[in-house]
């Protein structure tokens, strides 16, 4: 994408109204706009961000057998009222009438209406399991609405429900949540810990909130050591493999949230300790029959008796995690994307457009760099030098490849490493062959 | 992706509520539920559809220079009060009052929200010009929904925008539009056709309709039988061409709604008249500064005077075509969907699940396609060949390859063309190769 073609109005002023380090670096980078309190548009490189965590997202649902589907956003108060939480949810549920006055809602969540789908046309246990995921925008009243899309009134989360005929069934669905959610905010480069929450009526210790590390963090955290090791990646088992020593691992190991840590009852030693700040991105929820009860889903078993359905939600922040991750990776300069989930991977830098040579060198890597399948967002704008680099160090692509004419001639043109900070003065040839690799 | 694990609920009997053929077969094959009048929950088939139209609709906006964004479904009703729109909209808007009881309402346009967008950075006339889109949900309270998706009240749209200084560059953009619709449709496997409308206030010929033919359509439609024979895809110049001969060519060709249509002086012989059935899957409309005077939406021109933006906006019902769709692709037994747009390239048939040699084959063949990245369902049920057979025919996926006990003796699998309902016999290998070539 040539820039100046594009829409990108990055904001040299801080904006007063931002009080977290996400929300002035996504309004200065022109990734968001807040168009009523607490509801935004997502510009376009903002929007870029968004697609690709909600691509991984997808990918790491689909990979753990989950199957994707999608529910609207207006809902009606009927079910709510079956499953009684119509009159509970207060205040943050947007309630709306129709042109006939029916009472519907903007879901704020999905239970009622994936338990009444499910429900219609699954009779039989040999149906079962089943997990079915969308990612869907939600809309939560918040009263007072702060932090951008930390804390917006619409967001996009991926809610997925499972399905089970029983207890057991439901802990293996839980399980491969647990591990498809450690997984995904790993591609993303992030460190996720999950840490035991509250579980509800019916007890067990299948609740956990999925917390990032992040500087910046919105709540204290207390972890073993042990955690910020683990390489979740290299040492993930498949899903047909029984995954409980991976969840007895990955739950043994010391994580709490300020409200549950209690120093003088900690099981880890001080020097093992770790003290952090993180946010929560992700929550998986074993709830039983909660839902399923009320609204009357079950099936024939193998002796043709009624079985109520166990089930489980596992919700995923998306619009959150681009702030979340802003939070986690950013320096005074401006954001650091981790590769997976950048805008564009490539920053192209004409330091001195309308001089020939620069302009046919970028044009020729431009070209060669989208015949190769390399996201490349091209400054072609008649700037300063200065004035380019800020708003690229802004933006946070994380490969800057700067074309002047002094390296022009001398062979070379330089590659930063927007993360490590690392220049490189390279051929052209080998700067592409860094980047197309 | 394995029947047995997937969610797909078909329906032996054609539900009562569906009228016409698409909202059937939609209902029928799984792809959709209704969750309240004119809403629907989009089931795992019906999605993927969904999401392939999504995707064609998108790169054909980005290959004609629109730039993607995302507006929120929720909007503040200041803006219509601006543009003058809030009143005037009727009880098809569907108003919402939040917890602090300020007037939003769920967008079923996006006019303002852009314009009030656009102008907030642009400045200069130099940063013109731009078109921008997104593909959001909208919301319609229709009096009396029906027809399934293609009259819902919640449903996808693309809405995309245009900003230029003046009607020559706002001829330009709308050109460009009108070439994307043109590829857009026909990348889909349907004749488009562009219809002059109602242009409004300023008059001009820039507003036209986009009808695809199919035999059940909802209205009558008449042109030129010339229009049958057209290949865009084959003739369309690029976007850097003069624009203008490709666009007087095809504005040239005489066609008409039925309310346009006048017998006595239709310009077209007889003979060479065409008169069909169509429906409406596109709009678009070049409407000057009708949004951009009321909000204060210009820019600094090249002398620094103050000029007020010209604009356009340019409307693909994204859902409504999946069911145009199917009206305009089926037959008795089902659908019959354009590769392009087709949940699965592959449905996988083993006729006789259990036995040794056909699963052996079948799970072979389904490994290679997958190694090879063609979509394939696997019917791997143990259900009669004829529900089988009968299943991939309505949910109607191009290409269906059979194996069965007796054809695996003399060595051969059987592929059929959905469309065309020839049938090859084949060994495994030749039919591998043609369905990954």
């Amino acid at each position: 994408m040539r820039l100046t073609r594009y829409f990108l109005p990055t904001l040299k002023e801080t904006p007063n109204e931002a009080q977290i380090v996400s929300h002035r670096l996504m309004l200065r980078a022109g990734m968001v706009r807040q168009t009523s309190a607490g509801i935004y548009a997502w510009l376009p490189l903002g929007y870029r961000v968004l697609r690709k965590i909600e691509q991984i997202v997808r990918e790491e649902q689909d990979a753990a057998g989950a199957i994707e589907l999608l529910m609207p956003t207006i809902q009606s108060a009927d079910l709510w009222r079956q499953s009684g939480r119509y009159e509970d949810y207060g205040k943050e549920m947007l309630r709306i009438k129709d042109r006939h006055e029916r009472e519907m809602l903007f879901g704020p969540t999905a239970e009622e209406v994936i338990t009444d789908i499910f429900k219609s046309y699954v009779k039989s246990y040999r149906e079962l399991p089943r997990n079915l995921y969308n990612i869907q925008w939600k809309f939560r009243d918040e009263i007072r609405p702060r932090f951008g899309v930390m804390r917006g009134r619409e967001f996009l989360m991926k809610d997925a429900y499972s399905f089970d005929l029983d207890y057991k069934g439901a802990r293996i669905a839980y399980q491969k949540m647990f591990l498809a959610y450690l997984k995904t905010f790993a591609r993303m480069g992030l460190r996720a810990i999950p840490m035991k929450a509250e579980s509800g009526p019916i007890g067990g210790d299948m609740s956990h909130e999925f917390i990032i590390l992040a500087e910046t963090g919105e709540s204290a955290v207390f972890c073993d050591k042990a955690w910020l090791e683990l390489d979740v990646l290299g040492n993930a088992p498949s899903y047909q493999e029984d995954l409980d020593p991976f969840f007895a691992k990955h739950t043994s190991i010391y994580a709490a949230t300020e409200e549950k840590h209690d120093a003088a009852s900690c099981p880890v030693p001080a020097d093992q300790l770790a003290s952090a700040r993180g946010i929560e991105v992700g929550h998986i929820f074993h709830f039983g029959t909660k839902y399923s009860k009320p609204l009357g889903a079950v099936v024939a078993g193998p002796n043709g008796e009624s079985i109520t359905l166990e089930m489980g939600s596992y919700g995923i922040g998306v619009s959150r995690l681009v702030a979340a991750i802003i939070e986690a990776s950013h320096d005074d300069n401006g954001i650091i994307w981790p590769e997976s989930v950048a805008p564009y991977k490539v920053g192209l830098i004409n330091l001195k457009q309308g001089d020939a040579a620069c302009d046919r060198v970028c044009e020729d890597i431009y070209d060669d760099l989208l015949t190769a399948g390399v996201e490349v967002l091209y400054d072609d704008r008649n700037e300063r030098p200065g004035v380019k680099f800020a708003d690229m160090d802004l933006i946070g692509l994380p490969w800057h490849l700067t074309i002047g004419p002094r390296g022009l001639k001398s062979g070379v043109v330089e590659l930063k490493n927007r993360a490590t900070g690392e220049k490189l003065e390279l051929s052209q040839d080998a700067a592409l062959a860094k980047l197309t690799a």
